[in-house]
């Protein structure tokens, strides 16, 4: 990572897109033609026109190529150990394979070492970073005893995570099977009180097979009682309370969000909570995708994020879930780039990211493209080139 | 592009695709695991396990990381001019959009100069180099006239483009509306004369609205007579003749194979025509996408390419079109690398490339990754590190 100049300029952006519908063109993506942009202090300092930019210690030369906000991915699962390479291989090969899920990671990860998880997680955090991703939540869940949910918070804490989430009610370990009643009890006692101090949020999958209203619940509650904020897998595999909860709860956001009734729909219109899509993972596991178009049209704010986790998204491409949701839920190329940005901040609860206008941190992307509607004009093409941020540069492209 | 020393191994490949059943563990991609492979004079020396490499002038350590062959990419439109992203955007965001479509491409591309289509050209090629595809096949078409097609041809040439087609058959100009059979005596004739020299293949876009069968049939064994090697656009859009006449000539492909009929797959197993499937090109108009696994069950020989143009599928990633046809054509993974490589020589009727063992061009590509089961396992994500192209490095890594 180099050291940032005091102030630079990036002049002759085709595009800049701010998220602020006070500049530019009074879009919500406050797109500005042939702008600029300056950074002062780790901050947008200015954005306008290219020809009435200040003067910086430093200034880069866009080259015509566009700006976007550094993407916000706001639900991913990096805290783990151990490969399931050869059970994705065996699904999408339609060959049976039986030693794979969520458990199997779990081991791992129980037996890894703390560098082992940390280095596991800088790699995938390095790799978002390159491509655009400059806010990162992530979550525990794969340790599910007190001990290795704290140490994987603290792993994520240590290795500057910006947003931690504590998911001990991801699944019930096996050696709660006949006890999962048990198990809720100790993620909301125990297990909450060492995991508290580490984390921001508290997060359950609540689905058949996982934790139920109830237990759900009871989670939640207990976390918010300890100052965590609650976030839900809901609705993902089959349609529950998982989203009406979310609300009722006023979490931060609702994920997956694929089997929702208009019930649901209403519910999400009326609250404060964000419905959060991660197209990745019905890609991966080859499932029916939500219906972002639906949700849109009711008002409810969306996100989009990779889900980025070893067993169903083992993608950590935001432009690639981008592409996704332009084609198979029928968003707009101009709402898929503002869900992986200002609504994953909205997800976050975050005003100081996902946004390029005075007062926003400088967390940047620079594709090797005129516009943000080639990410999902290009799918699959690596667009993005140079990243900083809070003002310092990630990632340097070719040019 | 640097010198290439005269001999190099690549050592310590956690596994190593060579396309050749004779290696390794004699499947199709005949893949060795903690593999190497030594490079002479440009083409595969040896390949075989890492501890039983012989010594070479230098040595690259892969790290764990596998190697594949370098992409073949059998079906590009890349001689072209003009800006399409409006269009896709409108298309996409469902807005109504009348100033698009190939006629706007054509009238850019005769507008444009020589230099600029071979700007356009070598900046997608530079592109595709650095996502691991190291053999390019791309097509006239957008110019049109006996003139215009020559000169497109001839900026491919002079690009070292390996392999060029002669497409004047790509629609009907907009001069030729009230007269399409004269515009097939043109392509077939003077257009014919002055392109064949320049080209390696003859195409033609059999589809209703654009050329039947007696017009396809009239242009394609006119080509052949004047030594070119047909191949069809086939079977895209609707169901037609495309493919039948594609195998009735011994076409070197037959592209798209959307809409198939019994009869179509017969003759395509039985004849000697690769089925060229172009996955982007249904991400990118939100069609109904090839049934390839129907295809491979009949013991038909399919390969992938990305079908790169500005208006249908301007995607150039081989990484991103094997993802693609993993999730929604039910190739598998191994299927799926084999028809971006082995099959994308077939498609070309070429044996030197396509596959890595002794007497093949080092065409190459390290990945971030242990496996080429990546590539469909992490979606987008940019796992092409170091791409080798005739034994010279076209591409670096960060490790
Ligand atoms: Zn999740
Ligand atoms: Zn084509």
């Amino acid at each position: 990572m180099s050291q940032a100049p005091a102030t630079f300029s990036l002049t002759n952006l085709a595009t800049l897109v701010t998220n602020d519908p006070a500049q530019g063109d009074g879009s919500p993506l406050g797109l500005i033609e042939n702008a600029a942009l300056v950074v002062e202090d780790g901050h947008i300092a200015w954005v306008g026109p290219t020809g009435e930019a200040p003067a910086a210690d430093e200034t880069v030369d866009a080259g015509g190529r566009a700006a976007v906000p550094g993407f916000v991915d706001s639900h991913s699962h990096l805290l783990y150990a151990g490969d399931r390479t050869q059970e994705f291989n065996a699904r999408m090969s339609g060959r049976p394979y039986t030693a794979g899920g969520i458990r199997t990671t779990v081991q791992a990860t129980r037996e890894a070492s703390d560098a082992e998880l940390a280095a596991t997680l800088k790699a995938h955090l390095a790799e978002m970073a390159a491509q655009g991703t400059t806010t990162v939540e992530t979550k525990s869940g794969y340790g599910l005893t007190a001990e290795h949910e704290a140490r994987a918070l603290r792993v994520a804490a240590e290795a500057g995570v910006a947003e931690v989430t504590y998911l001990g009610a991801h699944i019930v370990p096996p050696e709660y099977a006949a006890d999962p009643d048990g198990y809720t009890a100790l993620v909301a006692g125990e297990m909450l009180d060492a995991c508290a101090p580490h984390a921001r949020w508290v997060d359950v999958f609540c689905e058949e097979g996982a934790f139920d209203e109830d237990q759900s619940r009871a989670i939640l509650t207990a976390g918010r009682a300890k100052g965590l904020v609650p976030r839900v897998h809901a609705n993902q595999l089959t349609h529950g309370p998982g989203v009406r909860l979310a609300v009722e709860l006023e979490a931060a956001s609702a994920d997956h969000c694929t089997h929702l009734n208009s019930a649901d729909i209403d519910a999400l219109a009326q609250g404060s909570t964000v419905a959060t899509l991660l197209p990745g993972c019905e890609f991966s596991t080859r499932a029916v995708y939500p219906d972002a178009r639906r949700l849109l049209d009711a008002g409810v704010t969306v996100a989009l994020s990779t889900d980025c986790n070893p067993g169903s998204s083992y993608t950590s491409s935001m432009p690639f879930c981008i592409a996704v949701a332009v084609r198979e839920m029928n968003m707009t190329p101009d709402e898929a780039l503002w869900a992986a940005t200002a609504g994953g901040a909205r997800a976050l609860r975050r005003t100081d990211v996902g946004r390029l206008s005075p007062g926003a941190r400088a967390d940047l992307a620079l594709l090797d493209a005129p516009s943000h509607v080639h990410l999902s004009y290009r799918p699959g093409v690596p667009l993005v080139s140079d990243v900083w941020q809070r003002g310092v540069r990630r990632a340097r492209g070719n040019r």
